[in-house]
């Protein structure tokens, strides 16, 4: 089989994300991650910028990895610089990474407007940096910025800077669509013309951005048309649309097009490498995401969801155990009792015919009035471990009081008091909050806590509302959703009420209950 | 210049996304939103299945559009039932839609394992069921699910399906990636197979899904193998991992393709409408998408921002404007003073130079603190009238306190008690009410409505909530977006707030002073 490697910049390129930032030690979990996953080439940043990537390039060097090879990022020569003289091709060559990767100008329009050299000099600067590498014993990438919009300027002066860096020793050509804004035909097409111009004699990469939201399509394109490396991020990191998605790309190039990229058991340990990235990353991961989000293998049931039952490559592209990822079947009105058992046993608990036939029951009146549980897996699951005789109360309410007060040109005040019973002791307690839900969880908390201490860590991170049409004229139904994390797992609960403090209140309480219960291995979310 | 139409079903497969729930008063605003921006289709569901949908046709009906076509959804008869004697085909038929979408089957594995019929009696399914759409008077789109996988299990079977579609008198033949696992080279040869069978006959079309992160490129791969009609979300809605996002397909058919899809105006309306979308859907917009993210045209300092300020083309893959977009702010479309001035024009206001230069200022300052008018224009209206002097206040606050109370076993109870001063009188009030901003509004309309009877009338249809994102750190805010109706005209109101009860009674004391302005003949909404 043939291979196509891959190479992450992350740490590079995704970095220019909106809100992306990593201590030293964040980015020595990311490299490890990645070279787990089986990524070849890991980018670690420019060696020269500051004393955090020094220290980081410090820690790299003595980090033992399996798979990847690091590589360093900067910039071709400056101009009237001797590539020996440029300062930051020195540190470039003087850091340990083995491998170098050099951007250079491929596009007239860039030569002329941006670093206003001849077209000539330019491809002298190419030419003598790509060469200082190699003779500094370093395996030279050339990122050839702006190819494709080189390309179709001036193709023959896009393929003579490629040329350049070959000639003077690069290891691999990278073509870079650095504006995102190409579609996968032309890709092909200028990608192969490079193929055939180098002629076998270097590799040809491949390095894409979303800004047309082709930068994995691009990508695929460019192997097609004979490129063997792909530049890119796993989860698609990276400024305005982001860089091209290698989650998305390593399933695509070993499952469905025949490549041998990384092993079968790094390629199932994709979802959860992509979901402990966001984590580091502090991002939520999107559940909409091929190949890795939680909704991607996600079934409504009915005809979809029988479908699958069937035979599960009617309604999926691929088996998700394959990429580490689970199938879902989504509860809804039309759940059957063999969804819930089959749900119920994805939570770990078991149903007999008389609990799931209940369990259904209570599905059915609970949607009828209002809840909705595809966005809320928690509260399912703990309806479900009520019927299976697997609950665990956390606590009993005796009552709650929430008042919010303003003064004209005063602030708002919100004090909640609770009356609840914990293992049959009374606790009251009274907190404020900057809203009633935030007062009503301090409150709560206050007394938990003191008996469940662990229960402190769980974060609200994210709070939804709705009103659901109801006939004109009764009383409208506030539906909320809440999501909360514990730093490792998230989860989804959900509360109806008349009330939105009341919908509030449930949502919150099915939130500490969810994180009370003793859990089977697999998270919910 | 040759024409592409775009058909969106952000209202049936879009729906299928987790957590998307509209009401039919917001199914029809997104229909106005869609058909703005110059959609050719749009699919609006199954005109059969519920009395929501039945409500959903019947305001259709009425409803004048200016560029759209509404097309209803359905499927191929049942087997064994003649098409004449099949419920769904004839409430399909029997609905007012000129335009009949009907999704059948053209992969032999699913004639097999789901439906189970034989494939001729299939085919016999399609012909009969596209044919009595077509004697009905209805326009008949063949929707032919999981064509690409039937394509690549027995190509000849599948185009067969085509085939008998089209020979029954289906208008155009749409091929659906239905499980979203195809690639771009495939779909473009499948679909360049189809169009030379059908050899101009019946109009071509493509449907696909964004498992393998493709489907913006799958689509424009069929484009340029010769399918004229594209079906998909704007925004990517959909099951999984979403439908091909009309949003990114739109703007590369028409400024990199060179076809024609809509006017240039409407073009230019894609990044607002696409927000606006969002916030009937209760979604947070994602900043990385392209083209309309807010992102999306989004520079770090440095070499990327200078090769901008020299010449935008060096960085931008297009012109921001060109899709309502804007470089590097958040995106408005209210911005600009000349903007503004018309937007008070359209309210029956009159704003001078200082006026409207104050307006853009505090409109700055209240999307930096977290409002978005888009969905609110009454408010933005009030923030107009307040600074142009028109506008009136309606009573002026001293406090209100707002109390829930729950005790076990018992119900929940809501308590307002509000002090307020109108014509310089002072009122003290309190009221009870389903739930706080329930009580809040009975409590502050029993004090208005005395002096002001026709305030009686106003309800409150929508009330819908969502906690911004902010830095980590700092509170979370809290945004309402309100819509009141007074049987004639509706409008939407806003409130900002780390606290819900106050972010709610600004979108409340909004609605009301709205109502109570001296109006121009024009409504808001």
């Amino acid at each position: 089989m043939e291979q196509v490697k891959l190479y992450d910049t992350t740490l590079r390129d995704g970095m220019g994300g909106r809100g992306m930032s990593l201590s030293v030690g964040e980015k020595v979990s990311v490299v490890r991650a990645l070279d787990a996953l089986g990524m070849q080439f890991i980018e670690a940043g420019f060696p020269s910028s500051n004393p955090k990537e020094a220290e980081l390039f410090e820690r790299l060097a003595e980090l033992k990895l399996e798979n990847a090879t690091i590589a360093a990022f900067g910039m071709t020569r400056r101009r009237g610089v001797a590539a020996a003289e440029d300062e930051a091709l020195l540190s470039l060559t003087g850091a340990f990474a083995p491998v170098v990767c050099l951007v250079g100008k491929s596009s007239p329009l860039h030569v002329e407007k941006v670093i206003r050299v001849s077209r000539e000099e330019n491809l002298t600067m190419i030419a003598d940096s790509i060469g200082f590498c190699r003779e500094r014993g370093k395996r030279p990438i050339f990122d050839a910025e702006h190819f494709f919009d080189g390309y179709r300027e001036d193709a023959e002066y896009a393929l003579d800077c490629v040329r350049a860096a070959a000639a003077a020793g690069a290891e691999n050509v990278t073509l870079c669509d650095t504006n995102g804004g190409s579609l996968p035909s032309f890709v092909a097409a200028a990608t192969a013309a490079v193929v055939d111009v180098l002629d076998g004699a270097v590799d040809v990469g491949i390095h894409t951005h979303n800004d047309s939201e082709c930068a994995v399509a691009n990508s695929l394109a460019a192997v097609e048309a004979g490129a063997r490396l792909v530049q890119g991020c796993v989860n698609g990191y990276g400024e305005r649309c982001g860089n091209a998605n290698l989650a998305s790309i390593l399933p695509a190039l070993q499952l469905k097009m025949g490549f041998e990229v990384v092993s079968e058991g790094q390629l199932a340990s994709l979802t959860p490498t992509a979901h402990y990235l966001d984590e580091l990353c502090n991002l939520a991961p999107d559940g909409d995401r091929p190949y890795v989000g939680r909704n991607a293998f996600a079934h409504k049931a009915g005809m979809h969801a029988a479908g699958v039952a069937a035979d599960a490559s009617t309604f999926e592209h691929l088996d998700p155990a394959l990429v580490g990822n689970d199938r879902d079947i989504l509860p809804s009105e039309l759940s059957g009792r063999a969804t819930i058992r089959s749900q119920a046993v994805q939570a770990g608990l078991e149903l007999d015919d008389a609990a799931a036939a209940r369990a259904v029951e209570r599905l059915k009146e609970r949607e009828h009035a209002g809840f909705h549980y595809e966005a809320a897996p928690a509260s399912f699951e703990l309806l479900l471990r009520r019927e299976s005789g697997a609950y665990q109360p956390l606590f009993v309410l005796e009552s709650y009081r929430v008042v919010t007060e303003r003064r004209a040109g005063g602030g708002v005040e919100t004090e909640a008091t609770i009356k609840v019973l914990l293992d049959g002791e009374r606790y009251l307690r009274v907190a404020e909050g900057n809203g009633p839900v935030n007062a009503l969880d301090n409150a709560l908390r206050s007394a938990i806590t003191e008996r469940y201490p662990h229960l402190a860590e769980i974060e609200l991170t994210n709070y939804k509302v709705r009103i659901l049409d109801q006939d004109h004229g009764t009383g409208a139904v506030t539906r909320v959703i809440l999501d909360s994390t514990d730093g490792d797992r998230e989860w989804g609960t959900t509360g109806v009420s008349e009330n939105i403090i009341e919908a509030s209140w449930q949502a919150l309480v099915d939130s500490l209950e969810y994180a009370f219960q003793p859990h089977a291995a697999k998270a919910a979310l």
